[in-house]
């Protein structure tokens, strides 16, 4: 057996079954070898970034790795970015990345590169295999690594010849570890800061925002009033239904120190103390309340939903939280905004639903509209870097087959990794694309202000406009086999809407927003 | 004067005038002073990679960098690939990179990422500046330093305070250095060889692919016998008219080794010593000649041009070597072929084009049918990483107005980074894309019998194909709004190249191969 059947079997063996593949020379044994690993799936990609972003969005409702297959140092680079944004999730991802052959890498011809240097600004684990015999060992460390936790990149390096070369042997399975407990002392610590009177806020993210870390916290919040607030950008975030509502944390330091006005203790479980996503000229980029203590009731490697359990246990809550009622916003009519957008997508929302979120300010009124809808998940962009969420419901659609992906995107992030329709039409991927066009980087428009800019001119402006020329996304989407129609009304977009979430495969609606 | 704006005025002050851009929040006060330097032009591009391509193919015409303005590791990450192709290509390049506030950066908030071991993958000069003072002087040191030589790249950091902060001092102008001369004494040794009767090889590339260093490389070999060869991927080969011709060195191993079969000495100028661009399995990767010695006349930072002057005269050339006559391929008619398709494009290349080829296996037939056309430049796929031809041409076109440039552009490859198509609409420029579809990665199915599969499967072929669904790049061209037709026929390519040749502004052509 070769080193790169050896390969795809450790892989499969540790139920590392999804290969999301943009293969080059370097990757063909791998490739060939998918004819005898028929357990492995592989989505082709027309991008490095589209492959990344998809293991990212399908870790992230699998919640097991995805391997991705790129092909050299710049094949990895273009893969960076949505590699960063799965890292803030901690969506555990194995890279299988082709290199030159070990004995050529001397010659350093026209497409090698620095692959370490690149592998090592994302990857928690990364190893450059020499020998067939040890692809198959190092293929399940890097499964196991991933895992962390919390979850991370693993990146194994494959030199052609340790592909191609006799010796492989497949690894046994390797078992995800398990996330340790927090320990009793620390939960009793903060059971007696929530009932000493103090104002205090709990501040959740990572795994709390699942089903029973939102439970556990809607139990301590209904029991000792602490202020409870989530994380801006979950990776995963479970809504709708009967779950328990939460506010985030705003985006701008201002709003967020509102939120967080005359707070004296703030508790961290699952999530990070809060910064400014950005700094501003004169706006502070801490935004612990002054004066407020700090207090860690669970990291994000942690099993945090069990700590907030024994928290909700200690505080001496009652079983079960009061539970919202189900609210949905009428049928939008008339023009399309923002808004009338919102309603139309909370009022046609469908049970369980994947929301990926990429919509940026366009979808600022649409987690309000689907509150009260039925349950769901929501992907955020957990790393920031635009072009992640067409990826992102690819992959999550791969890894939810029978569940609907609502893609909210914006058009200037669109234009990152568009190719990922593509994927979704080969795949015939149930995903809902809903393109939301105001022509311009509206957010850079804000943040211009923000940063100190004062009357802008003509060619400052020039750089945020996207109209000269439109972009027509149904055009785009058709190209790459995608149906698509434009929405100019709400009525539209609602008749749309129920049309793309009731036919099989993917479809891309523009809404044009007013 | 605030740092951006000593930053802008720094660049422009040393003839970086174009900055290819891709800004986000960090980069707002750069974006705000092009309204007060409008020598700087700044080109909007929607993905980073369309950026840094549109830099390297920028520079390559230009003989000076361009800046690019890219936003934190992510966006930087982002235009590697393309940077990786500008640095085999030893293309000036000077990039800006936003980061976050220095006091920020302790926060590592959600953008934060390594961007300092991103830049070091690629880049030969490479700093974060923390003044507001400092920014100016940096900038003058990175454009001089990506001159080299060889040509190279240039990444400043400037973090967010630094670009608002006042204290900006403009850096006087920074003048390109001159390349070292190649020594007499080594001149006059590699004369001494050729003249020695062995059976010599002359190997040349880099700044020898421009007229002089062509016509010095002819007038040798007529005057001592040498065989003469160039490098297979040159960033930038001036072709066509009265230029000596050239035989290209293979790309396969086995066929560049029957090129250099007997040869006893290898001389380089400007060009490395031969080697297999991928290893394959019982093949060799060094492709010197057995038993031949290897002799360095200029390596790719000297005056390559120079010295080969200096040879021809030392060997006793000629002044002039004979010239070739125009011939050019009649007009095609009839089914629509890659030979087909290169005589329309070898019968129609307008004089003084320049043509970027990111072809593959598609365009193999029109370097031949263009070769005795009139003069255009040739610019390679140096650095092997492909999506590169878009951006590499929207570059061009900006470098060179007036002139017309052909993408020859292969559709896989395509896929990369597409959005170059939109900033040559939003520009104006004069780029006509053929885009070749044969709807496969054509050279992947050579690649995989190269490393030695046999007999492959449906899931491992199912991975080179670009069926289900097919791409249709009218569509695609059309939604970024470039004018696009499709041509199926040879008679219907050659009536839409005379079309895009003739009108302003871009065109795309899909070109259904049979």
């Amino acid at each position: 057996m070769n080193g790169a059947e050896a390969l795809l079997r450790s892989l499969v063996s540790s139920e590392v079954s999804t290969c999301f593949a943009n293969p080059g020379t370097s990757e063909m044994q791998f490739v060939a070898a998918l004819d005898r690993v028929p357990e492995m799936r592989a989505v082709l990609t027309l991008f490095e970034g589209v492959a990344t972003g998809a293991a990212d969005g399908y870790a992230r409702m699998a919640g097991k790795p995805a391997a991705t297959l790129l092909h050299l140092g710049p094949g990895f680079a273009n893969g960076i970015a949505n590699l960063h944004n799965a890292r803030r999730a901690h969506s555990p991802i194995v890279n299988v990345v082709g290199d030159h052959a070990t004995y050529h890498q001397r010659f350093d011809t026209r497409l090698q590169s620095d692959l370490s240097g690149l592998a090592r600004t994302v990857s928690a684990w990364q190893r450059s295999t020499t020998r067939a015999e040890d692809v198959g060992a190092d293929a399940a460390e890097a499964v196991a690594a991933s895992y962390g936790p919390p979850g991370s990149i693993s990146t194994l390096i494959v030199p052609a010849d340790v592909s191609w070369n006799d010796g492989g042997v497949p690894a046994p399975p390797q078992a995800p570890p398990l996330r340790p407990v927090v320990p009793p002392e620390t939960v009793e610590g903060v059971a007696k800061l929530l009932r000493s009177g103090e104002r205090a806020a709990l501040l959740i993210g990572g795994d709390a925002m699942r089903e029973r870390g939102l439970v556990a916290a809607a139990r301590i919040a209904h029991a000792t009033n602490v202020k409870l607030l989530c994380e801006t950008f979950p990776a995963r975030h479970e809504r709708g239904g009967s779950l328990p509502e939460i506010e985030k944390l705003a985006y701008y330091g201002e709003m967020a120190t509102a939120q967080m006005a005359g707070i004296q203790r703030l508790v961290l479980a699952g999530a990070r103390a809060p910064a400014s996503f950005f700094a501003y000229p004169g706006k502070p980029s801490d935004l612990v309340p002054e004066g407020a203590t700090v207090h860690l009731l669970a990291g994000v490697g942690h099993d945090v939903s069990a700590a907030l359990d024994a928290l909700a246990d200690a505080v001496g809550a009652r079983a079960d939280p009061p539970r919202p009622r189900a609210n949905r916003p009428d049928r939008p009519t008339g023009p399309l905004t923002t808004e009338s957008m919102a309603a139309a997508v909370g009022h046609l929302l469908p049970e369980d639903a994947i929301v990926v979120d990429e919509s940026i300010t366009s979808g600022l009124s649409v987690p309000a509209a689907t509150a009260g809808g039925p349950r769901h998940d929501w992907l955020a962009l957990a790393g920031g870097s635009i072009g992640q969420g067409l990826p992102a419901a690819t992959g999550a659609a791969v890894a939810a087959p029978g569940r609907r992906v609502l893609s909210l995107e914006a058009d200037g992030s669109a234009m990152y990794t568009l190719q990922a329709l593509w994927t979704q039409a080969r795949e015939g991927l149930d995903v809902t694309t809903v393109l939301l066009a105001n022509r311009s980087y509206t957010i850079l428009q804000f943040e211009l202000a923000r940063v100190g800019v004062s009357g802008t001119g003509a060619r400052a402006t020039a750089m945020l406009d996207l109209t000269r020329p439109d972009l027509d996304f149904v055009s785009l989407a058709s190209g790459m086999g995608v149906p698509a129609q434009r929405a100019t009304t709400a009525d539209e977009l609602a008749a749309l809407l129920e049309r793309g979430f009731a036919q099989d495969g993917p479809m891309l609606i523009e809404a044009m927003l007013g």
